[in-house]
């Protein structure tokens, strides 16, 4: 198409709300324009990306047996109270009651639509194994929509749901649909996506991965080590190695006059690492109290210990009347009624310093095996650098931060349980399937790929993903011969199926090819007088691996070349 | 893709709660599944007919230089309310607040936010003309979703916003995209489409068209005369031709006890056509009251008199304080405070009966010019069978059902002006955009295209949308032959590009062809032993204009020409 019409401003100056650069890019380049906080417009250039990584996105859905359906954006009610998220999830899901005043939601993610649809389809096991799919528009009331398309409340996401009779028939095709990602990831241009482990969180069951874009930008940190495991923080069991001192201390009562948990290792000569502090969490504003202990130099995951209590958590708001003394607390004497956990990172450990539950006293000499009895220990903690590999023991893990451009959960039986969907195997027995689900964020791709690729002036697309395969600058185009060339050039790519933005405006050079660089397209061709006059056209690549002049006869086939071969 | 592997169900037996065949037949054909009211889940051969529908609209709004663009379905009632629509629609209209308790609404057109969109961008004379189109999901607050898909309350739409600066320029578009309709109806297989003049209702504007699949089961009705005029019912002008009698009676107050307007022509032994019947109105359930005279032998169009007042209405609730005697209303004597109008049909005639105000009694010899003064005349009244056309004066006028498949409108500068864009013209004077909006539900054009083509068994897809091109029937797949000769066949079909879906399921011949019947798919293959021993297979068409035994060596070019002739 002409650049001249196409709708959407470009311009230099980066806007000043964008923090991350493919927002700004994205921004300045007319991909989008913020119709509200979380909420973009799609111009044509961004929704010609967003059509091909569908369609990338569709064909590898395909290729794994996956049948393209479409659930609605708009769902009853009735059908997430059936699973229980209605209730279980927060703010993030949209609730709103139609005229009938009948309560509906905006799908979040579709779990329950997609076991409805099935129902009645899987009642015989010699139906299954299937899997459905759909890209469709999404909606989560974010509490900090960010990085324009990075963290959206409405996006486009790709969601499929696989359904077995087996947990090795899950196996393998998760396994399969972990490949079918691979392949996607690596056909829109995206080059080292890892998957780490995760939590699976409120999509209940157990195996998770997440696909994982390296970035210092990435909103999720990611624990890797180079043995090959790699996590999620979430998801990566910390673990410690205990240190007891040889010199065993008595458990004492200890003065430390306004010095709470976090100020005690100072006052008393010893290390973090060295005391027990307290973390005191609550379901509900006023939930009773859940006081987690824990090494002090470590620190609590919260989705560690919202998944062992069952139920999402918060930090507690201590009243007055709670019985804890905020700064003070230990593990001896404790008020009733306080659910109270510890951390693995406690086991073995002796000499430590804990509250005494009173007012400017702690206690010294803590060893929680001898002074609190047989209890039991779980892991709370976030992952540290340096820390232990779960897997190989090396003390080598390093943190990155990544965003996540996609997920693969095996559900289990949590939806077909509780929504009651049955088949009979061949043994004549009512079993429940088990399920897989299966999703890729569409905006944030695209706007992983940009941040992976693009340098001050623009945007590198990928061919694959690109708006268009060929930028046309005509300069001077009411130079007759320009004129002439450029548009035979811009008929003769079209009609080979090459699709081509073709801008001949009465600007300056600069201007144009600052417009060409936002647009990012792969291949430029420059038509000039000057070129014209050798018969040559001037081809770059936008990655600048690639600047030559080529003779106008063999253009075509050169361009062709480039964007085959890309 | 195989048959045996397609997820959904397939049935014989016709849902009672469904009073069209197309919603039967998708239903009964595994195409979609009720989630709630007027909320669907489509199944993959749904998906696929979509799909192919999205595929040809967008050929022919890229062929119209539109560009598609992308707008949220949650857009900030922010922006409606700059238009002035935030109040305007009623229920239709669902309305959600945030986690911040900000308004939002759901789209169920885009006009907003796509005048937002170009704001800027549209500020210069020299970039008009312009056009934007998305496909995306809406949601209508529908009272009474009914017909499947043909009145949803989520859908798919494509909708179009174009912009220019003079209605030259408008009007020579609306042209264009008239034609990209016709194609497009033409191209999806849909005959016997026809636009007529509409009213363009909230959208604001003067000049639209409907574009009407004409069927029994329509629920709107048209008004066509065989000169060509065209027009829906909300949009065609009604004409009376005053029949006066020539003996003039005075105007005389007259005992009608018991007898309210409806029952006066009887008892006073006259016609309803010469009695003057009065229509109570609303803007709302407290607004003051609307009385509209019209001939007794005529009906109200509500959408006229709501155009007229600016407003919805509706019938009034008359109470006993508001000083208006039901049953005996008439033009003299009306309290006051009430707007009065007159129905154009009342214009020329005499000696009509009309209420007078007053429990049980009535006028005759009514002449509203020599009774009531100089009053102006407005059409708020329904055409009737047998009407005059406006066009030719004939009085040939029909009445038709029909399905709404697409509209367009000339929206003038109803929503620039209201949200303030504006451009420089040459002269560097600011100036209003003036839109026009093309929209077609692609849903409802699917389940249109089933009622059009089907039979009692099943759809019969036009190839242009099927969702496959040739359906295989192996019958006994189980004999060795058969089983090579449908599984070569399918990969060849395949290979050539044609979409084939295969059933070799151990199944009846029946229960295989009722399938197909229902899948609607328009090339059937069937491969059975005995055409084996023949070296043929049987190639059928869903519409039963082929049925034909062709050699096993010309199958691939035979069904390769019917694919593509269609």
């Amino acid at each position: 198409m002409k650049l001249d019409k196409l709708v959407g401003d470009r311009f230099k100056e980066r806007p000043t709300d964008c923090v991350i650069d493919s927002h700004a890019l994205m921004i300045r380049g007319g991909y989008m324009k913020q119709v509200a906080n979380g909420l973009f417009s799609h111009y044509t250039p961004l929704r010609r990306i967003m059509q091909k990584i569908e369609c990338i996105i569709r064909e590898e859905m395909d290729a794994i047996d996956g049948q393209e359906v479409k659930f609605p954006v708009v769902l009853p009610a009735s059908l997430w109270q059936e699973s229980g998220r209605y209730e279980k999830i927060n703010h993030e899901l949209m609730r709103l009651t139609d005229r009938n005043d009948t309560p509906l939601v905006l799908g979040m993610t579709h779990e329950e639509a997609a076991v409805h649809l099935v129902r009645e389809y899987g009642q015989s096991y010699a139906r299954y194994p299937f899997m459905n799919y759909q890209i469709q528009t999404k909606f989560r009331d974010e509490a900090r929509p960010r990085g324009g398309l990075i963290r959206l409340r409405e996006f486009s996401m790709k969601d499929a749901y696989s359904y077995h009779t087996s947990q090795e028939c899950l196996d393998a095709y998760y396994d399969e649909c972990h490949k079918a990602y691979e392949r996607i990831f690596e056909r829109v241009g995206l080059k080292g996506v890892i998957s780490v482990e995760s939590d699976s969180g409120m999509m209940g069951g157990k195996v998770s991965h997440e696909f994982m874009m390296l970035t210092p930008i990435g909103e999720d940190l990611l624990v890797i080590c180079p043995c090959g495991y790699r996590a999620n923080m979430e998801a990566a069991q910390n673990i410690t190695r205990a240190n007891p001192d040889t010199v065993v201390a008595p458990f004492t009562l200890t003065h430390t006059p306004s010095t709470k948990t976090n100020e005690v290792a100072a006052f008393l000569g010893t290390t973090p690492a060295k005391c027990c502090k307290a973390l005191v969490y609550q379901k509900a504003a006023c939930g009773s109290y859940i006081v987690v202990f824990m090494r002090g130099d470590l620190e609590l995951q919260e989705k560690k210990l919202s998944n062992y209590i069952g139920s999402d958590v918060h930090p507690a708001v201590i009243t007055a009347e709670s019985g804890l003394c905020a700064g003070f607390l230990g593990p001896k004497g404790l008020p009733s009624g306080v659910t109270v956990l510890y951390d693995a990172s406690l086991k073995g450990e002796n000499n430590l310093v804990c509250g005494a539950n009173k007012d400017d006293y702690h206690y010294t000499g803590l060893d929680v095996a001898r002074d609190c009895g047989d209890v039991e220990y779980y892991d709370f903690a976030n992952i540290v650098e340096g820390g232990i590999c779960p897997d190989c023991g090396s003390e080598g893990l390093t943190l990155s931060r990544g965003i996540e451009v996609g997920n693969i959960f095996q559900l289990g039986t949590k939806y077909t349980e509780s929504m009651g969907m049955t088949y009979t195997d061949k043994d004549g027995r009512e079993q429940l399937p088990i399920m897989g689900c299966y999703g890729i964020g569409l905006d944030r791709l695209a706007a992983s790929v940009c941040e992976a690729y693009h340098d001050d002036y623009g945007p590198i697309w990928p061919m694959a993903i690109a708006p268009w395969h060929v930028h046309i600058c005509a300069l001077k185009a009411n130079d007759h011969q320009v004129a002439e060339l450029a548009n035979t050039l811009y008929q003769d790519l079209k009609e080979v199926g090459i699709e081509v933005i073709f801008d001949d405006r009465a600007v300056s050079p600069g201007f144009m090819f600052s417009d060409a660089d936002l647009l990012g397209v792969p291949v430029r061709v420059v038509v000039s007088p000057k070129n014209c006059k050798e018969d040559v056209v001037e081809v770059t690549k936008r990655d600048k691996t690639l600047s030559e002049k080529i003779a106008v006869g063999d253009v075509l086939e050169f361009v062709k070349g480039l964007v085959n071969c890309n």
